[in-house]
Formats: C-alpha cells, sequence, structure tokens
C-alpha cells in the first residue's frame, strides 16, 4: 500500500483550521489533498478528474464562508472529496477502514456541511433556490452557494433553477465550475457561451447569465487559491442573485487526467497500476455496439444516442468516430434524449437510445408523451438495471415500475446473447412500437442456438422447461436464480418445477397462466427490481380471482446505500434456499 | 345558436387555397378564423387566448411553406386551431356534429399536416431536433418548424432541446411566439431577457439565443400577415439553426381575453353568456386556499407553489396577493418545483406545491431524488387525478403508480373533507416524510365529524363499516363506489361486506390484512387510476401464499381520448352491477 505524506492534510479537522493558514499553507494543503484524492481513488474507485480539480476552489470557499452556516449545495456531488476532507471526513479518504463510512456523495448524515444527499445531476440550483427562499422566509441571513459544473449545466432542472433563482430579490451564489468538459465532451450551444465567455476574460456582452437578470463574475484561475479568495470575499453577502464563472482544468496535478478528461472522470480501483488488457471480452455493450455498426453500414438510418455517458454503455471514442453523423450525445439531457428518440423515429430514422437506469427516471414524461402516445418505434436501451450495492443515489431497481406501467411501450427482458440480439433486431427494423430493452447486467450467457422469434406476437413467454406444480417465472438476467431454484426444489421437495422465461415486462401471457392452472399449485416470480409496481404483481393480480398460490421475488420499496448484493439477496428472501424454504411452507409439505 | 358568416373561411379546404390568397383576403380569413375559435370555443371550451393570437403567423406559415412536406410541430397544441383549420378539418370548429372528430391537440391520425399528438408543453424543439435530424440522415431536403410559446420556454425539455437544435449544421427554424404571458404571468429570469428583445425591437446584443448559436430574427409584428410572410420567404429553406422571435398578442381581436390574458388563455363552454355566479361554493380548492392562508396569518413559514397553473387549483389572483412572499409560481418547470418545495422543506420552511395529476409526471426524478431520497418533509397536492374523458394528452390515472412506488413518499387519499384536511394539518405540521395527498376531484364530501387520526402511525387503513365475507377497499373518492357495491351485494347476494378506508396509498395495514383472513373470502379494491403497478396489486401481492382471493379494480393500461366517464367505467368493470356480478362468480355462489 502507499504511504501518505501529508503534513498540511494532518492539521485541518474542520473549516475553522483553514481559516488560519496563509496561501503558501494552502497551496501545501491543495497537493495534500490532491494526492489523498489520487490515493483514495486507487484504492475503492471514485470520481477522480472533477474533484482534482476543485481543489483550491473548495479551500477558498471554506476560507471565506462560515459553513454550515453558509450553504454549500455541490452539483451531482462529483466535486466534493475536498470539502468532505475539509469537514472532518478526511480519515475515510486515507485510513481503508474509514472509507466504507464517507461514501462519494454529498450526504448530510455524514456531516452537518452537506445540506442534501445528492447524486443526479443539475439540482444543485434549484435545491439552493429552495434553501434561499426558505432563508428570506424566516427572516435569517447567510450565504447560499450552489456549485455546479458545466457538464451539468445542458440538463433541464438546471435551467429551470436558473430562471427563478435570477428572480430572487436575496442572496443566492451560483459558482460555475466550468472545466470544459461533462463526463465526456460537453455539447450543445450553451457551450459556445461559455467558450465565448472565456475566450473574452468574462467581457462579452452576449452572456446566458446576464440575459436573465444575474450579476455576473468571472475568474480565470479557478485553480489559484488567492484569485479565488479575492472574488469570493467580494460576493460574499452579495445581495442579489450572482453567477460566478470559474475555469479550472479538470483533473489538474495528476497528467494522465489532464491529457484524457473522459477517462479519468471516474476510475476503477487500482487505477494506478493499470496494465494492458489482453484480448477484449465479448460483452452486452460489444455486442450492441457491433450490432449498430453492422446496420449503418448496410445503410441503415441509424442513429445511436447517450446523454452523456456513453463511456458507460461501451459506445467507445472510436465507435463515435466510426459512426459519425449516426451518433449524438446530447450532453446531460435525458429528457431531450427520449423524445428525440421519439422525433427521428417519426420521421424515418432508426432511433437507439443507451441510457442507464439510474437515469432513465429523468424522462418519465417524454417516455409517455413524447415516445409512448406517439408510438414512435423507437429503441431505448436501458443498462446497469438490477438490485446492486449502488450508492442510495444511484439505484437501478425502479426501472421495471418506471417503464412497465406507461400504455404502449414493449419492454423486453432478455435472459441471453441471442435472445438479446434477436430483440434489437426486431426492435430496430420493426415501425410499431417504441421498445426497451434491459440490457442484461451481467456477463454474455450463451444459449448457443441462434433465437428465431418473432417479437412482434407481444406477450408470449416461452416455457424452457416444462414441469408441474410449481412454476417459476424467471425474468431477464434472474432465469439463472429460477434455474437454481429449480434444482433445489428437486433435491428438498422433489418437485420438477416449471421454467418459464416471460421475456416481456410489458405484459401478460393469459392463455399460457391459464394453462398453468391446470397442473399447477404455485407460482413464483422472480424479478431483478423492486417488486412495487413491477412485473410480479401483476401476475398476482392476474391470479387474484383463481385458487393459484403466488409468491413474487424482487427487491423492496427502498433506498439502500452501498449493502452488499449478498446481503440484499438475503434481505429480499432471493436465494435459492430461501425461495425453497417458503416454496414447502406455502404449499404446506 | 349563432350563426356564422365566413365567405372566406369557406373557399380554404387547404393549405394550397391559402397560396391563391392575397393580403387583403388573408386579414378577412384571419377574422373569419377568430369568429370560428370564439364560436366553438363558446360551444364546446377549449384554449381561446393563444389561438387568437398566432391567426396571422399560421396564414403566413402556410402561404411561405409547403405542409405537411415541410413540417410544423406546434407546442403544447395550444395554438393549433388555425392550423387546423387551414388543413382541412374547419367542420370540427363550425360544425357542433363535428367538434368530437377533432381534438383540441395536434393529432398525425387526423390529419397528415399534423406530426405527434401533443398537450404537454416545452416538448416541440426536441421534437423537431430529431425530425431534422432524421431528414439528414436521410439526405431529404424540406424546413422543419418548432413553434413553441414564450411561456413554454421555461421548461427543461425546451432547453434541453433549444441546446442540440443549436449544434445541426441544417435547417431547422424555431418560432418563438412572444404574446409576454404562459398560461399566468410568464416567471423567471429568461423573461427579462425576452422583454429587452422586444423593447430593442430584437436588435440587443445580450441575446439569449444567439449565446447559444441561433441566428435570430425579430418581428415586432407577429398579427401582421404581410411581415409575416416577408420574414418567413427570407428564412425559409435556411441551412442553419435559427430563431424567429414574433411578438403578439394574447387574444388578440376579443376584447375580453386582450384584458384579461389568464382568464381566457382556456374558456368552458358558454363563456359568451357566462353570468355572475352567486356565493362562491365550497370546493377542495377553496378549502386548500383557506387553509394556507391561515396558517401564513400564524406566522408559519408556508409557501404554496405552483408550476404555471395557479388557475387550475384555486390559487386565485387574491390569494396569490394575500400571499406575498409567500407564494411562487415557478413557471412551466415541473422539475424544479419539486427540487425548491425540497430545499425548503430542507431549510424549515413549509412547502406546499399544488400540481394535477398530469403533470406531476414531469418530475419523477426530482421526487425520487430531490425529495424523498433526502426525506424532505414537503407537502405535494396532486389534483384532478382520476379516471376522466379528459383528452389522452391529459390522463389523470398514472400519478398513484409513478408517486406511490417511490420510497419514502407518503401518499395519501383521503375520502372526505374533514380526512382531507386532517391529512393536509398532519402534512404541513410534521417534519419526517414527504407526503402527497390526492385531493379529491370531486364536489365536497362531509363526513360531518372532525378527523382525529394521527397520520405519523403510517399505513394504518380505517374499517368504515364492518361486515363478513367480502371486504371491500374504496381508495380515496371511491368510497362512494364501495358503498354502492356494498348495498347491491346486500341486495343480490345478502352479503353484508365489510367497508375499509386505506387512506394511504403508499403502504400495506399487514395487521387489517391479516385479521381479514378469518371472516373473509374475498377483498376488492376499488382505486379511480390505473391498475398496472397501482394499489391494488399490492393487495394482491399480499394475499398471494393465502387462501383469500383478491378482485383488483381500476383503469387499464392505455391512452384514452375524451371517450365519456360511463363508457369507461363499463369498460373498467367498474360499476355496482358489474362488481357484484364478479363476486358472485368469484364465490361460486
Amino acid at each position: 500500500m502507499r504511504t501518505l505524506n501529508m503534513n498540511m492534510l494532518d492539521k485541518i479537522n474542520s473549516p475553522e483550521d483553514i481559516k488560519k493558514l496563509s496561501i503558501p499553507e494552502m497551496n501545501e494543503l491543495a497537493e495534500d489533498i490532491r494526492k489523498t484524492i489520487i490515493h483514495k481513488v486507487n484504492l475503492i474507485g471514485g470520481h477522480l478528474g472533477p474533484d482534482l480539480g476543485i481543489v483550491e476552489t473548495t479551500i477558498a470557499l471554506h476560507y471565506v464562508f462560515n459553513s454550515p452556516q453558509d450553504r454549500f449545495i455541490f452539483d451531482v456531488s462529483h466535486q466534493c472529496y475536498p470539502h468532505k476532507m475539509i469537514t472532518g471526513r478526511k480519515q475515510g479518504f486515507i485510513d481503508p477502514i474509514g472509507h466504507p463510512e464517507i461514501s462519494g456523495y454529498s450526504n448530510p448524515a455524514e456531516s452537518k456541511h452537506d445540506h442534501f444527499v445528492i447524486g443526479h445531476t443539475s439540482t444543485s440550483v434549484t435545491l439552493a433556490t429552495g434553501v434561499a427562499k426558505a432563508r428570506d422566509i424566516k427572516g435569517e441571513k447567510y450565504n447560499v452557494i450552489a456549485l455546479i459544473g458545466d457538464g451539468s449545466l445542458s440538463g433541464g432542472e438546471a435551467f429551470e433553477g436558473l430562471n427563478n433563482a435570477a428572480t430572487l430579490d436575496s442572496n443566492i451564489i451560483i459558482i460555475i465550475n466550468d472545466n470544459e468538459m461533462s463526463i465526456a465532451e460537453n455539447q450543445g450551444g450553451l457551450y459556445r457561451n461559455l467558450n465565448f465567455l472565456r475566450e473574452t476574460n468574462g467581457t462579452a456582452e452576449n452572456n446566458i447569465f446576464t440575459t436573465m437578470g444575474f450579476d455576473y463574475y468571472y475568474v480565470e484561475g479557478g485553480n489559484d487559491v488567492e484569485k479565488m479568495i479575492e472574488v469570493l470575499t467580494e460576493i460574499k453577502d452579495i445581495n442579489h442573485p450572482t453567477v460566478l464563472h470559474i475555469h479550472t482544468i479538470k483533473g489538474k496535478g495528476y497528467k494522465p487526467a489532464e491529457d484524457d478528461k473522459e477517462t479519468y472522470h471516474w476510475q476503477l480501483p487500482g487505477f494506478l497500476d493499470k496494465k494492458e488488457t489482453g484480448t477484449p471480452v465479448e460483452t452486452y455493450d460489444s455486442l450492441t455496439t457491433d450490432y449498430i455498426i453492422k446496420r449503418k453500414n448496410e445503410g441503415e438510418p441509424i442513429v445511436a444516442i447517450t446523454a452523456a455517458t456513453p463511456g458507460a454503455i461501451g459506445f467507445s471514442k472510436d465507435f463515435r468516430k466510426e459512426l459519425g453523423k449516426h451518433y449524438t450525445d446530447v450532453g446531460i439531457a435525458e429528457q431531450h434524449a427520449v423524445g428525440y428518440a421519439s422525433g427521428i423515429a417519426q420521421n424515418g430514422g432508426k432511433a437507439v437510445l443507451g441510457v442507464l437506469s439510474s437515469f432513465i427516471q429523468r424522462s418519465y414524461d417524454q417516455l409517455s408523451q413524447d415516445l409512448a402516445l406517439n408510438n414512435s418505434p423507437a429503441t431505448i436501451l436501458v443498462y446497469w438495471g438490477g438490485i446492486s450495492n449502488a450508492d442510495m443515489t444511484h439505484l437501478q431497481t425502479f426501472d421495471i415500475p418506471l417503464i412497465s406501467n406507461i400504455p404502449n411501450i414493449v419492454y423486453l427482458a432478455p435472459t441471453n446473447k441471442e435472445e438479446y440480439l434477436a430483440m434489437l433486431d426486431w426492435s430496430v427494423k420493426q415501425n410499431e412500437h417504441p421498445v426497451a430493452i434491459r440490457v442484461p447486467f451481467a456477463p454474455v450467457v450463451s444459449s448457443g442456438v441462434e433465437d428465431k422469434t418473432d417479437y412482434s406476437i407481444l406477450n408470449k413467454y416461452k416455457i424452457e422447461e416444462q414441469g408441474e406444480k410449481v412454476a417459476i417465472l424467471g425474468l431477464g438476467t434472474f432465469m439463472s436464480l429460477a434455474k437454481e431454484v429449480k434444482n433445489e426444489l428437486i433435491k428438498k421437495a422433489s418437485i420438477n418445477a416449471t421454467i418459464i422465461n416471460p421475456r416481456f415486462i410489458t405484459g401478460i401471457d393469459e392463455e399460457l397462466l391459464d394453462t398453468l392452472k391446470q397442473t399447477h399449485d404455485l407460482v413464483i416470480t422472480l424479478e431483478d427490481g423492486v417488486l412495487d409496481g413491477g412485473f410480479g404483481e401483476k401476475i398476482s393480480r392476474y391470479y387474484g380471482n383463481s385458487t393459484m398460490k403466488v409468491l413474487n421475488y424482487g427487491g423492496k420499496k427502498e433506498f439502500t446505500d452501498r449493502v452488499p448484493l449478498e446481503e440484499l439477496y438475503k434481505r429480499y428472501r432471493l436465494t435459492k434456499e430461501q425461495i425453497t424454504e417458503d416454496v414447502i411452507k406455502t404449499l404446506s409439505l
């Protein structure tokens, strides 16, 4: 393990300690914080570039303002590590034992210096505006400061927030941390203005922030603690809505991160010792990009779309280059992404939007109104869906209730590679339905046999193995659990269960469910997501007027925070042993 | 019935006919169209002010461009009446028999001149960008024109759309119809810039549209057909993203609508003969505003919030004036509204956000991340929820699955005035939970007895009438149906059913449900919303491992379009006769 020598950080236990430092000492502290960020990310992974870029600004903020009385609200929390270190949580970054205590996100449960749990982007200005409003109504006085990256500005909630914040007749300070990057490149007309403002050292007359009525300050040296202290001192206690636009270097102080800002936005543990990997492994990501390129080369008017997370879904730089005009990154703008896909699809293009489970929920109204109501035959690929040890801000268990209760959308859950490719191909070629596919969040499984199913016949479940007494509906990646349960039931209760692959999340195969009544007493549903509003409940509803018993298995409606997967499975009774136990009890065997 | 004398409109059967007209003839046509709009709205209700304001621009659009090859996309459809009249659908406005055929919203099923079903705001730029992208990928040539009101610009999706549209290197024309109004007054910093642009006849250097890279044109005379033809001719076939900002008069040509733009944004049938009403009737709206004013006067730091629809929820002009700083209209910005309420609540303010069922779905991510994850004790009042004869763009049946599957939120369904007031009072005073209340969409019902329930004891259902064999869970306003079914069961099957008032949509009263097993064979759930992902399915899931039979009643997962309520109730078997029939069959009586 690397050892850390941090004379200056050692002295910092609270913001009070910052206020005693000289400028050279603050610069020394900045270097200590940088080393510590790199150390922590190398040990347990996390956000690297954005945190390295905001060190000096954070020190200056704590020097000039008085947290927690003055409120700092960090957008998306990608830039909160230095703040956490300064506010009594440095052990969580230094000491491996302390790591699990301190999350990568803003969290009031950890510290009075954090005011919200934040993990999705573009919310800080909105939340800060509410905080300022409550302050004013209660007749209190302090500064409310939102710190938001340039990338997060493209999200609609950020704009809605700016629009309202500008009308406050009191203090609110919005710091735009402009590091010239979103997660990947910035996208959109807004960034033309940010460029122009940087080029003119903030003096350009045409300024999106002043158009809205904000007072505006620009600091080129966002990584110069002295300059930051100067400007923050000037605007402290300002009595009207103010934007402070600062220019920082993403990844500052770690050359690989400065040189390749996208790759080092976030890193997995061990990146310092990362070696070149061998032959690329086939993944659902690579299956997807290979398919899209093939169709593009065949002349299909296909457009692959991402909302700012190309790296997370395997839309590599090579892929983007090869697609050229057939690729759009709309920036952090999931609402637009869905509506844009619908517009393309309605006009004869083949839109394929890839989005993470946790972020698809940012576009419910667009899924309903722009897409489903118009029956636009776009394809939405939902990545990373399923129960996981994720942070509570990034749970992946709500996409099934979110998508599957909207009319017209066909939501599919493949269980293996061949099904996935058949579903994807059907979806792209058909012109009747909006289709979403839950891309398996797992290593590729192959049946070895091409899937020739005609998916235009909706809601047709597949009997994988015919048995009796108990039927197990294993949705998507939980097909493997279904098979485990079957084996356990043979062993423990001599029951040869039927295994069913529903494939369609959004509909009921009434004929098949009715047939089961003849030779089965119990139906089990397994879904890798929250039960409430999900797939299994619909099966329970269907059998409500019959004597068929039904057991639904899936996640509980709760926000879990970095709970180990095994623990969650046990909590939700999602192990073969627990399910078998329940079956035996239910059938009174 | 009023008679219409419309020499010029009589001659118009398609856009081709517009192209033959002289300017004086077009002005005559404009007057005919105005008379027809007023005639139709007086007969069946609809959007008045926005349509009256856009007549000349619509005529000019059809004169200059070639629809449907050139694509017009009307934001929110509040301005599509003149377009409909010109594109072969005038009978739907003139002839009462034709009215039901033609909706108030853009609809491709009606005409090839409509490209999307649109009813929620702020989507047009996004959809148009997708249409333009597909055009470019397919190598086609035509104009893509989005027409969006100034009010709709505050919605996040509009900004996200502009941000991406600005990067197209091809034709897209975005017409900003600036009538200086949203549904109510415009709200936010953005409108400062629109004012400034109007004041400078579009010459101000500081221009939000040019900041983003759009070419920009301004026309003061948006109601001058000749001027509009001139500028549209100039920008037709333009090869880069262009904003045309026009100034129009909302309500033009009908003085009451010009004088009171908010009231005449939309009108009910018969407004021409409207008489002063007598004593105001008590409604759930008035109960709400009376309560808020009372608490404000008691010194509570309460803030009543709307996202641009104060009129629809009874936040009258007097109410707003009386609240002063305790009132915020955030404009069309539901995402911000929810996050803003959370910010207020987290900082000790008492946020009460009123929002329509159809629009709460514009803020799922904010309900989940900004509000629920933070357990912010804000109050969300959901108005107009329930199965209805609404347009397919404004269905009110999805709020239960939307809200109730998010952890931490307590969603309540009062059945009468006393319960509503007790829930509202509890919600505003407590500090533990985000609370949503489904405001009954019905005349006020009173129990006559103050409700002293302690709602901090969550998920406690109330037995309204103890019976046996069959238990009926009547959620919210469907309590009345529950009582009807009970009477019918007594009559037809001599069953004295138990009636239960769940009150909590978001949780299961396990103790009560278990108790029912002893003396009941069947549980019926009644909910005024879509069944999929809703309340009843959770009851079915709970009883899945028991012999209790369960029948869930509610809406089907579908987009219905202006279907009479009675027909929907029959379709969903939501009549006392049908339910009784099902009970008898299920119990094999």
